[in-house]
């Protein structure tokens, strides 16, 4: 059976959810976009990213064409209609298709598009879960306004088509050195004297939603954490290196282009992490 | 009437023109595009626009979809059904339609999507022609790959905005004091001593066919032209500057950030270069 996906208000099977030619999302990348985990059938840190949404909607001055609540009443209905238990829900809100084709916003009578679809996956027990997974590293091509999640993602398909090939399960952005983030995942480091590092917010990098809970759950539990760029260098002489995002929670890097990190198996702070973000999630699930 | 499009082999109205929101360059900005113009119903610098799109897409590892013949046949297939004598073709080719959301590419069973359309416009006889158009300035926000035309278009599509906002036909792009192109064109100055300046082709800038084409025009025709980076400095002291495009041939710069450029009005060598280009667009269209 085909999966159920929303498009501007209707339900509609996956193979018969089309947008126009027109749409600013396909002509210009003119949009946003959220991915939100589900596990057991309900929302992981929803809240999180409705702000993310509505936050990146309002830097690029798209309105919000739903409430909030609304727009998590919609993922709901959609995991329910697509019997999701565990899995992602992908939303895109996109400037709308106006008649033709001009760079600069339409006239307020085009509605945005809004559409979201499903996709089931198990979360918890992963290859990468289990193992963790190698990184590469590439140079960060992307543009100034890394804190936007616009859909311009052609610098990050690139990265990860390298990182296939590499047979990788991530590629690491690198600028002047540093180490900005994944190509769909925040970086974190724990350094041989136990303090977990991670980027802080700028324009440079994507204020992750994992990213943050699990900052707050390891300063909560009185883990030493540091939010300050850190280098290739030192992100090769950790004792462990981790990738957290929606899609993979938390997950352990055990080398950097082909160079194992700390034991080259997966570290107990990373496990740990994992576990205490999981336990979060399930505990703030809606 | 509605005008005709093309969506993947078959010719239907803009209104039923629609792509899978699975389709990449929805969700990734996965694709490249071309637009070229239509002069008394035939295509200009089509064998320009062509070779670059074959270029654009080669640097992103996405095959050719048709053979760059085929795909000038279908052009002039949709010129004809549209009954277009003057306007625009958009063209766009992404990388298809996977049955899920993942970045790295798609096996290779996934086709390509192609579309395109067109946009009645007179050409010609345009204010911009006419009086020239005044540009604002604001920092180059771009990725580092700006010779690909990719359709990761946000940060022309936020600087067209605000020059549209600040009454202003074109916004060029500064980065460290230089101008590096305008958000969809091209940009030439002509210096006090009648040398016509415009940036060499590098990653920093889209090669403009345009571009290629007055410049080689003006060196046929003797005239002084130095392929060097000019600053924001110099084009505002500059005795002319014009910009170029497929969209809009060769059009004067009368004032940049409100500053009246050279006499504020058109000026004499970029009104001769805009006729020389189309005397050469009419002669070479197809």
């Amino acid at each position: 059976m085909d999966r159920i996906a929303y498009v501007n208000g209707t339900f509609v099977p996956v193979g018969e959810a089309k947008v126009s030619i027109l749409d600013r999302g396909f002509l210009f990348a003119d949009g946003i976009y959220e991915v939100t985990a589900v596990l057991d059938g309900r929302l992981i840190d929803s809240a999180s990213h409705l702000a993310r949404l509505k936050r990146s909607l309002n830097e690029i001055a798209l309105p919000l064409p739903r409430t909030l609540a609304e727009i998590e009443e919609i993922e709901r209905e959609l995991v329910k209609r697509n019997g999701l238990l565990s899995g992602l829900i992908y939303m895109e809100v996109t400037r709308g298709a106006d008649v033709g084709r001009d760079f600069a916003f339409p006239s307020q009578s085009v509605p945005p598009t809004i559409v979201m679809f499903t996709s089931a996956k198990d979360l918890l027990e992963t290859q990468g879960a289990r193992n963790g997974i190698k990184v590469i590293t590439v140079p960060d091509l992307r543009w100034a306004r890394r804190d936007i999640k616009s859909v311009g993602l052609l610098a990050q398909v690139l990265a990860k088509q390298a990182a296939a090939e590499a047979g990788a399960g991530e590629a690491w952005m690198v600028e002047d050195g540093i180490v900005t983030e994944g190509a769909s995942s925040s970086a974190f480091i724990l350094t041989q004297d136990d303090v977990i590092v991670t980027r802080p917010n700028s324009i440079s990098i994507l204020p992750g939603c994992t990213r943050a809970a699990v900052a707050a759950l390891a300063k909560e539990r009185g883990l030493r954490l540091e939010e300050r760029p850190f280098s290739l260098v030192e992100a090769c002489e950790a004792k462990e290196a981790f990738a957290t995002a929606a899609s993979v929670f938390v997950q352990a890097v055990v080398a950097i282009d082909g160079k194992p990190i700390g034991t080259g198996k997966v570290g107990p702070v990373a496990a740990r992490l994992r576990e205490l973000y999981i336990e979060f999630a399930k505990a703030t699930a809606v």
